[in-house]
Order: structure tokens, then sequence, then C-alpha cells
């Protein structure tokens, strides 16, 4: 039996809200909100996190926040959505299961920006691209 | 002329750090970046946002986050990462053209977690999906 909550949801062996589903892919209301509709969408088969999820199943996930976003703005006529992934305890991913959030946004909610903008020196830039395009 | 800095940058009018394209996509760094290697992924095709882009759009930006996702691990050896993507001055939204931010995470580095979990009562989520599910 696994213990990932995730994979228990897909299975139908935990209850969850479900939102749209198809063969690949689960999106089902996450039960703590950031704001109404919050919306996560799951692979069906367990992939850890970005790193270890496959091409073709990272696209099967995309198609569905694409479709929960549209059904979303149609039902709760929302003034924005974020769409957010989080890999890693670093970044903030709490279930060890690939999953992107869908979160409909409302002019002064009080949802924060996850960093604020500053210029970086172009010689930063430079920097880090080279360190980047040496492993293309 | 296009005053869409992102159409710019995908023409070649405007510089930018590529790190990836592809024949639907750019990937190049943001300019203020909330990290080390914080990259922007963009249709080469203008979309204002996730309400405009077809799916098959969606589906090349999604195809290229995951490819710059591995890059930057592999460059990078970050200890995580966020995708993010926002639609509309509520979400902030600042660039009118359809992006999504691949953004590096370290232990304790300084960026804010968007929302802070707090679990909803069953009822307050059974009335949203009852909202969503009502026009499937």
């Amino acid at each position: 039996m696994t213990t990932c909550v995730f994979c228990q949801i897909v299975s139908g062996r935990l209850p969850s809200h479900r939102v749209l589903e198809d063969d690949h892919t689960v999106a089902f209301l996450d039960i703590a909100p950031a704001s109404e509709g919050h919306t996560l969408v799951v692979p069906r088969e367990h992939a850890r996190d970005i790193w270890e999820i496959s091409e073709a199943t990272h696209g099967h996930v995309a198609r569905m926040v694409h479709r929960v976003a549209a059904l979303l703005n149609t039902a709760l006529a929302p003034d924005g959505v974020n769409i957010v992934h989080s890999t890693g305890e670093a970044a903030s991913q709490e279930v060890f299961h690939f999953h992107a959030h869908v979160v409909p946004r409302r002019h002064g909610d009080s949802l924060h920006p996850m960093w604020n903008s500053r210029p970086a020196p172009g010689q930063d830039l430079e920097q880090v691209l080279a360190r980047v395009t040496a492993v293309r």
C-alpha cells in the first residue's frame, strides 16, 4: 500500500473534491486553499517532482492546468490566476507527488508575491548564462 | 512595431540572455532575478495570458519549462525549483505576454511562500465545487 496521499486520492482510497479528470491526471480542490477555487492538478502516475516526471506526463499536467484555469474563470470570474509548482522542500514542496497549484486571484486579496523584483547587474547575468550554456 | 517587450526579445530587437530556444518558445534570464538562474519561458507567438493562449502553445511552453528546469538542475545544482505563472495584475503579472518563471531555490534563501496553508471547512469546499462543476 502506498503512503503517498495523492496516489491515494487518485485511486479513490482517500476522498477529494474532484474538479476535472482525464486518463492521465486528476484535478481536485486543495483542502487548505489560498483562495476560493484553489485547485491541484496531479498526474495519476506517481512522480516525485519536476526532476523525476517525464516530459510527456508533465505535458499532460500542463494540458489539465489549462483546462482547469479556463473552467475556474468561467465558474468564478476571478481577476487573475497564478499557476505555481514547487519541487523540493527548499521551494516549499510538502507532498512529494508532482502537483501544480491553480490559484484564482482577486484584487486586494491577501496573497504575497513570492519575490520582489530588483534588476541585477548585467555582469552577474553574463556569469550565470555562461554556467548554464556550458552544460547545454 | 509592437510595443510588447517580450515580442521584441523574441524577434531579437531587444537583447536578452538566451538560455534555450526552439521553434515555438524562447527561454532567457530574468533581468530582475529572484534567484541565481531565474529564467523566463515565453511563446514566440504573442498571447496575453492563460485565458488567451491556446492549449497547444501552452503545451510548447510547458515542454520548454521542463527542459529549462533540467538544464538549471545540471548547471547550478539548486536545492529545489519553483515554476510560477501569473495571469492578470491581481496575480502580479507585469508584462502582458504569457510567460512562466523558472526559479531555482536554495535552502534558506529569502523568497517567501505565496500563501500560508490553513485547512478550509469541508462545507466551503463543497460549495465551491458545486459552482465549478455546474459549468463543467
